[in-house]
């Protein structure tokens, strides 16, 4: 109980006690690559403290689905989670990907649970209609249940979320991962001290995207506006930092993008980028 | 740390304060049927207090490594699970089975969390070795974990289990259903009042198998001896009735075997066989 009027007043609680959690996103390169993968896992094992894992799906999904000739419809140039694809997204994700993760860190001591959206009502989303398009069986988020979270963490276990969630009525639902990431990282930060990694193949965010030592080290919303301006931060990286503001607003207390491999580094703000709220 | 004691004192514990928890199997020809699972499911829900359900694996795995030409081995007439077809269960098992099944209890209220046993940790196993013979990456059942499974229940989570386990060096093994439903059954014995349910398509164990209304309402020590002279007994339902059985003198309270459909008759002994110890 004592813990349900935390989330009803996170700022009296914060400055009684506030425990760290680190929320760490792996992107799909580092899941494809078996030797990697196998590196961030151990690098992830030695991070001190609570913490949650959400991983991507990777390639093998796609590849699945042409080995098994469904074909992948395109609305708008975008991919639709059709029910076909539904059922593969299912197994790789919250199935073959998420199972493995938690062996391997089983294998390294830490206890992880694997988990999707749907279990433990961890979290509710309803179907994207986007303007009368329908993407299919996409989930966007309308709820993170902290208080089931902060449960099963108390019970000293390390959770390992696959990309899936539902929606309260028995459909299960593809949820983009960086969105799942920032939700649980929002939604905790009522709780903890959040930092928020997004870890991928790359040292951080760049300044010249062909080469990976051009790592800008701290972003404001200062030297972001000048950034964008000057087209030095790519494009397909705008999403991210926007995402990674976003979720220093809503009370995350720190963003990291940067190198899967480097996890541990990251986390103690070694290498990579900082986002930085002002 | 009490609950530790009662594990050591299970007696001592059981003579106190018995609360009673159902561990139910489902097999495979209810999950391969759409309609049927969801009748099952419907009257799982309505099962009160402390429950969890181990779900087989049905024929979609089969299906599926045949229509991605995935060779089945066979040895001395069993099928191998080689490391392809691990995949493969894992994939269907641990992934669309289990969070499809999640995602309907939770539609119906029920707070599930699908776990297979690398998940907290809770179903350790070794790879079998038999007689020289390598039956692949098929595990065989050494250790459950009590205290994490009173855990996760207290936690009101009612827990679905796949039929996966793992070795604890990182590997994932495909286990038989029905062997990881009485492991839990009876680990769980020393700290609840288990009843072990194995439903299926059949009303129970019939007397004669082509009539489905022919069921032996109860069998104790005594009549299976002369069932099993007789030939009433059909020679698939001796395995499952041994294991029974060995249920109930590793303490299980009550071993049921019935229809899926009539789960919520079943646990309130109104229909199906009764095993009896004595």
């Amino acid at each position: 109980m004592g813990r349900t009027s935390c989330i009803v007043h996170p700022l009296n609680f914060k400055s009684v006690s506030v425990e760290k959690i680190a929320i760490i996103k792996i992107g799909g390169n580092i899941i494809d690559n078996e030797v990697h993968l196998a590196s961030f896992l151990s690098a992830y094992a030695t991070i001190q403290g609570k913490k949650i894992l959400i991983h991507g799906g990777g390639k093998l999904a796609t590849k699945m689905t042409a080995d098994l000739n469904i074909p992948q419809q395109m609305v708008d140039g975008r991919r639709i989670t059709d029910a076909a694809t539904l059922k593969i997204v299912t197994m790789v994700y919250a199935g073959y990907i998420n199972k493995n993760i938690v062996a391997a860190l089983q294998s390294k001591k830490v206890n992880a649970l694997g988990i999707c959206g749907a279990d433990a009502n961890i979290i509710k989303a309803h179907k994207r209609i986007n303007a009368g398009t329908d993407y299919g069986f996409v989930g966007d988020i309308d709820l993170v249940d902290i208080e089931k979270i902060v449960q099963l963490l108390d019970a000293g276990l390390s959770l390992v979320v696959a990309p899936i969630t539902h929606d309260g009525a028995g459909q299960l639902l593809n949820t983009n991962a960086d969105t799942m990431a920032q939700s649980i990282a929002t939604a905790l930060s009522h709780v903890y001290e959040v930092s928020l990694v997004y870890s991928f193949e790359k040292k951080g965010v760049l300044s010249d995207i062909h080469n990976n030592e051009s790592v800008i080290p701290v972003i404001h919303p200062q030297n972001y506006a000048s950034l964008k301006a000057s087209g030095q931060v790519n494009e397909g990286m705008i999403p991210k930092l926007d995402n990674a503001f976003e979720a220093l607003q809503k009370g995350v207390s720190r963003v990291i993008i940067g190198d899967a491999l480097d996890i541990d580094q990251l986390i103690v703000g070694k290498t990579g980028t900082t986002i930085q709220k002002n």
